[in-house]
């Protein structure tokens, strides 16, 4: 069985490595490094600057607390930043021995389809043609830019450019309140640059429940950024003071400066160059339309992860990458897609997973909420990190847990509990009936459950 | 329902708020601040030095790598003490506020039994009797002293006191190498202190899976800590360097100087001061006899936690509250007692649940063994703290799980998944078909899931 995978991200080399792992005959065309934009300028390399933001910030407001007198710290930008490559290059290094060990193919170069069996790929070295049974689409996405009068000034950015800054800048303005805005905002005024939010929405990271959303709302606010929410982008040009922004609310229309600009609304599924229609693949609005089994209408060819539209993230894609090998291979995908996890990776951290509060009551739940704050949490305390809480959702009359939204330290590694409790249909008596460890963070999710119900050990009651 | 409860520690305080929640008229009697052992003199005065332990390691180990340059740190002592009573104080103060808002009376003095339905409080004020119609034992433990030549000598210390010593001494020899041992021997050699471990038994931390301990014993023996295994304490005595030890083990007799000496080498049930036997209630080697609801020979009277013996963990001790109050209140407890978690909070965390791959073995299990090591993991190398694996264990049957253990960063938190997994009788391709999320330390758990069939994607093949 040949199998060509066209892009070499968290989806296209999972659904390799697995397909490899089922015995077909795999080919990855990638045309940048393996890894994709999660590894390469996405996940990754944020993570790495928010850890040493984090740190900084501790270094600052929590050390001489803890006991810890610093006589001076600053950041080393270029150290930080040949720490990022390092990083991404150990990773998309590992990326290749796990393709190699696995036996896949991996060929530098752009694929496109010639027809539904066969795909071309162009490189430095020339054109050749691939035969396959099966192909996957893997061809990721990138960032939305909007033909704004003055988008294409220089320091106006993406978040292709934002992670490799050659300073810090003194100041940014945010276009887009969502995660990747977010997270952005958290890195860089942790280091000193003075930070601004627009958001068109009501709402920043409007997609999470917004009761966990909150802390970290509060936070940036406390840090010294400014959030403009209802907020449209109308303008940039040049000013005496840098860049010009010329943004437009139902309180009329105002003016703000700021040395870089950066535009993060929102990515779009790249499927332009392939060739789509020789091989007979439809697209919705520039995305690779595909059933649950990640199949698209042709018969042999699957697509997988930010190509198809969605939430893009790199763990759905990997997800959605082991369903298509398996798929193809005659394997019964087993993957429970009601366990997606949301991750923000702020301080405080922000994890989600199922129905929020609002959707649950969308779709017609009758519900029960189990909320704790973060502040009755004895390690968190310890770690000097109380902003945020935990809650629960269930479903009043079965217990059945619908969602879990944590806010606070280590929340991102928390989450795995209400995946698990979604995957398993579990209820909110199951988790109160299991032991959490004394003192965790997790107690709090405890807590939260046994709160549903009113039996909340550790919060005063009213 | 009049209860009173003999201890206001993790058992006492819980069993007093859960038997209120059901509507009966609790009285808690306790000698010394509410809390007991653990949020007093264990489990969160450790975390609170545990915690900047790691942060000063961090600082010099790390921060330079990561893009921080520190011109100079050092502890500052008197506040990090200062900062662990502020907190101990914070949490006692909100244990009060939890038991005044669920209208149990506290009394402060120490009870023992006058008959079945009667105990006698003594306090500064004098004595009172009261009656009740159940009574819960929640004693606690303390620390073990093995009678030897020189115990009593200045400098020769239990875990009551190793957490509030003036100043960071120089050096230490630690008798016991267990939670307690490994904890207090990971704060004060990242603290410049010698440290030396001396352990009867083949290893260190002996009653969790081995594969987990080794990251944490490599650690320490990098660390500068001296590990003495298979090892005995025969005697101490003064010396012109302060303390020396007499040990002998296989290969002979030597002597450790050190500053101070810690006896951690286990802890024993407190339950010689209560008069057991004018209520009826029978003892074994010290501890309470009690059956699966908590309740003693004595049909009216319960006892939880560490005066039961076992473990002695801060969560057991709730856990079991909550089941004797409920069982008194005639509810049906819930708690499920194969949940456990068990911790240490050194740098690797250590987190373990559910059986270790000996005890499976010992108990006649074929079993699957799942490992993923700590340094593919992308959040782990972004957080600097790639020593650890993820090791699930399964019943080669059934795929049942039947144990978690992880060392490596957040492992006391994410040991959540293997608890509620254990809970739920979960298989191990219910946690493979449960999206983790991208980049988490988390995800480590799910590729020793996928390792357990040999379908890892992120451990290279051979």
């Amino acid at each position: 069985m040949k199998i060509v995978i066209l892009g070499g991200g968290p989806g296209g080399y999972v659904a390799a490595i697995r397909a490899a792992q089922l015995g077909a005959e795999v080919t990855v065309v990638e045309k940048d490094k393996v890894g994709g934009t999660c590894l390469n300028r996405g996940c990754i390399p944020t993570k790495v600057l928010l850890h040493t933001s984090v740190e900084m910030e501790n270094v600052n407001k929590e050390f001489k607390e803890i006991g810890i007198d610093i006589k001076g710290a600053e950041i080393n930008w270029e150290q930080l930043q040949r720490r990022k490559e390092t990083i991404v290059n150990r990773l998309v290094g590992g990326v290749e021995t796990l393709l190699r060990s696995n036996k896949v193919t991996k060929i530098a170069g752009e694929g496109s389809f010639v027809n539904s069996r066969q795909i071309k790929i162009k490189s430095d070295d020339g054109e050749i043609i691939l035969d396959f049974d099966y192909a996957i689409i893997a061809t990721g996405s990138a960032p939305v830019i909007i033909p704004l009068p003055g988008i294409n000034l220089p320091g106006v950015i993406t978040s292709d450019e934002v992670l490799s800054l050659k300073e810090i800048p003194k100041s940014m303005v945010i276009i887009g309140g969502g995660v990747i805005g977010t997270e952005i905002a958290s890195i860089y005024s942790s280091l000193g640059c003075k930070v601004s939010i627009v958001e068109m929405l009501p709402d920043i990271v409007s997609n999470m429940d917004q009761d966990i959303v909150k802390p970290l709302k509060d936070k940036l606010l406390k840090n010294g950024v400014e959030i403009y929410n209802n907020t449209k982008l109308e303008s940039i040009n040049n000013s005496s003071n840098g860049l010009q922004l010329n943004v437009s609310s139902s309180s009329g229309k105002i003016t703000i400066q700021a040395e870089k600009v950066l535009l993060s609304i929102g990515r779009r599924p790249v499927t332009e160059n392939l060739s789509l229609e020789k091989a007979g693949v439809t697209t919705e609005k520039g995305r690779v339309k595909v059933n649950k089994n990640m199949k698209t209408n042709a018969d042999n060819i699957y697509a997988v992860g930010d190509c198809t539209g969605g939430a893009m993230l790199a763990h759905i894609s990997s997800a959605q990458g082991i369903v298509a090998a398996e798929h193809i291979m005659n394997r019964k995908p087993q993957i429970d897609f009601k366990t997606i996890p949301y991750c923000v990776y702020t301080k405080p951290e922000l994890a989600g997973v199922g129905l929020t509060e609002k959707q649950a009551k969308e779709r017609g739940y009758a519900i029960k909420v189990g909320i704790a704050p973060m502040y009755i949490n004895g390690k968190s305390i310890i770690e000097g990190d109380t902003d945020g809480i935990a809650k629960y959702i269930a479903d009043a009359d079965t217990g059945e847990i619908l969602g879990l939204h944590i806010s606070g330290p280590r929340a991102t590694d928390l989450i795995v509990e209400g995946a698990l409790a979604i995957r398993l249909e579990a209820t909110i008596d199951e988790i109160t009936s299991t032991i959490h460890a004394h003192p965790t963070v997790g107690e709090i999710l405890h807590e939260a459950a046994h709160s549903t119900y009113g039996n909340a050990i550790h919060i005063p009651k009213k």
